[in-house]
């Protein structure tokens, strides 16, 4: 064994949700190969309404002081949170290296803007988190990649390469979570050789027509839109989106797959009493499905595909996806694989916290357009 | 030689004026004692109208968009500026292990406020610097105090005892910057026993008061002050102030230290009409030299005192301050002890960040007020 660190990796994504949290034993073998495991696992909520102050600033809407306070606020939450969780596995606070954190992203404009200047921000401060716990913490880790002209993402397809890749196939990972991405690793491919994108819309259309006309969370399993029947006028209208047809690498957000789009088509269509809720249901699951199967086939023939996301909980979803792949694409989902399909991006955080503390560069620039490789994030260190 | 590093420190005020940068080879001998050279040193301007979009975000005024731009921008700038640096003084980029910045501070907030939150934020991505260098980058040194319940200030003590201890005498470092403060070192005494705090005003009234009633950007030499006489009753007004009663520590900025301050106080006694601008200058060159001198006293007895920063080339308070110390201080220009006064702080944040590398405490809790001694600054790696 030539290196073993054990990190705990922190995801927050933009729906300001859920705080995932894995406690991650990864080693660099004698071979030069990474392996893994996953000791603890723990998903927290945001708390003291500091969600509401979060997405004050993500509307733009925050002053000076506001970002400061917050930036100090979430430190302090993620703190606490790391202490509990700490604590609730039984962990020994000795043995663990570091602590690799997303943080929350209140700002990103990896484009080019009229005065010129890409930028990103996430909060939590590294060094303040590290003051907190007495420990090493890796934070920040987009805003190199967008200094170099990336799009600062996507940065977990570094970590899809080293544990998904295959001399024997080619490996598609498949990510379904408000977004859809997909990560291609050809067969016995290189780091350079990998393409990632956005496909889509993952389970965002879904889950937010659900929860306005049928005031639940999400579809469970698909069953409402089981119910339902396509709509084809509604679907080639959302399929003619520009989106679909630009080629990777993209990327995409809730700017633009909202519930604004689904309800200005209905209306632009003419279909408001025209269509049931269970047909659009069915209809945006038909969008999902095509979307992504679409993108796979675009990149290769035949693959497996690695599947991960909450987007696999939706039967009805990966019932579509298997149907329209043929049978040189194998389906499996990333829990049968050995990596837990809900602390994926926890995971692959901690394993870029791993590279970072090595001064490897964790970026792909095939995969995010920046100029060259770069060493993501920065550490601060306090060792008790 | 246990450990020799060549780090270019980088200082920025709240003032938004002078960009100061050094490049020191610092070495830590087999003694444990530290020594350092500086290699070259340089003042830089603000370009691109940045400095109004600081001020903006300073006044509380920028938004969550501002701050992240600003971030990259500022760092952008600083990143040409260090490249001019190290062409402009033909130095070897390979032989610069690291650059260590203070950052423009854009707000400062180290009590804690209504909703229990200290905070302080300093613009420049230590990740981007980074990336955009391809060098080693220590930034962001005053957040993990702060977050230990410290005022982030002041931080270049541990610089002032290092390089001026002595085991034959009380030091004094005295700053005459904006603000003035000193730093005391008992004779023989441990980094515990440093006292530092800011004496109220140092240049910034002066400075403000010939610049808007003398249309000059300061008194040269003290010269127009030479020509006014002292008036008492505003001497005996602006000494009652608050301020100069607390006992240390403390801490003070433009926010009590302004124009407004002597305007107020020359209204409020009626001085209006029968005041000579030169009088006013001659008064606040007093104030400034009493409150320095009996802050001075109120530590020892005696003591070398070595003054650095824009106030010594004020003839008239330096003759001032040398009248009010009595024969058992020696006062010598930081020039003349072996450290650039004008490259003070810079050099001093070179050698914050010798420390950060080391995981080296750069706080000193007896001066800053927070619980313990962390490390400082976080840590962006990249090198080429």
């Amino acid at each position: 064994m030539k290196l073993e660190r054990v990190i705990i990796g922190i995801m927050t994504g933009t729906s300001v949700d859920n705080i995932d949290v894995a406690a991650v034993k990864i080693q660099l073998n004698d071979n030069n190969e990474y392996t893994f495991n996953l000791l603890a696992s723990n998903t927290y909520s945001f708390n003291n309404g500091i969600d509401s102050e979060i997405k004050k600033a993500m509307l733009n809407t925050a002053n000076t002081s506001d970002i400061s306070r917050l930036n100090y606020a979430i430190s302090i939450m993620f703190a606490d949170i790391i202490k509990d969780f700490i604590s609730k596995n039984n962990l020994n606070c000795n043995t663990i290296n570091a602590v690799a954190i997303h943080g929350q992203t209140v700002w990103h404009n990896p484009s080019v803007d009229n005065c010129n200047i890409a930028s990103t921000l996430q909060l939590a401060n590294g060094s303040v988190l590290s003051a907190l716990l007495n420990k090493t913490v890796i934070s920040d880790f987009r805003a190199a990649d967008v200094a170099l002209g990336g799009q600062g993402a996507p940065l977990v397809p570094i970590f899809d390469y080293y544990f998904l890749k295959s001399n024997n196939n080619n490996v598609i990972a498949l990510n379904i979570g408000g977004m859809a991405n997909i990560t291609y690793i050809p067969q016995g491919g290189g780091i350079d050789n990998v393409i990632a994108f956005d496909t889509g819309c993952g389970n965002v259309l879904l889950d937010e027509y659900t929860r306005k006309y049928y005031n639940k969370p999400f579809d469970k399993n698909g069953e409402i839109a089981r119910t339902g029947q396509i709509n084809y006028n509604l679907l080639n209208e959302l399929l003619n989106l520009d989106y679909f047809k630009q080629s990777y690498p993209k990327s995409c957000g809730r700017e633009l797959f909202n519930l604004s789009l689904v309800e200005n088509s209905i209306y632009k269509l003419k279909l408001t009493n025209n269509i049931l809720y269970s047909d659009v249901l069915r209809t945006l699951t038909e969008l999902t499905a095509i979307t992504i199967t679409n993108s796979i086939k675009i990149c290769c023939k035949s693959a497996d595909v690695i599947v991960k996301g909450g987007g696999i909980k939706n039967n009805l979803l990966m019932d579509l996806i298997k149907d329209k792949l043929n049978r040189q694409f194998n389906i499996i989902d990333s829990d049968n694989f050995g990596i837990s399909s809900t602390y994926y991006e926890a995971i692959a955080f901690a394993f870029l916290g791993f590279l970072s503390l090595g001064s490897i560069p964790g970026n792909i620039p095939s995969v995010t357009g920046a100029k060259k490789r770069v060493v993501l994030g920065t550490i601060s260190r306090n060792i008790s």
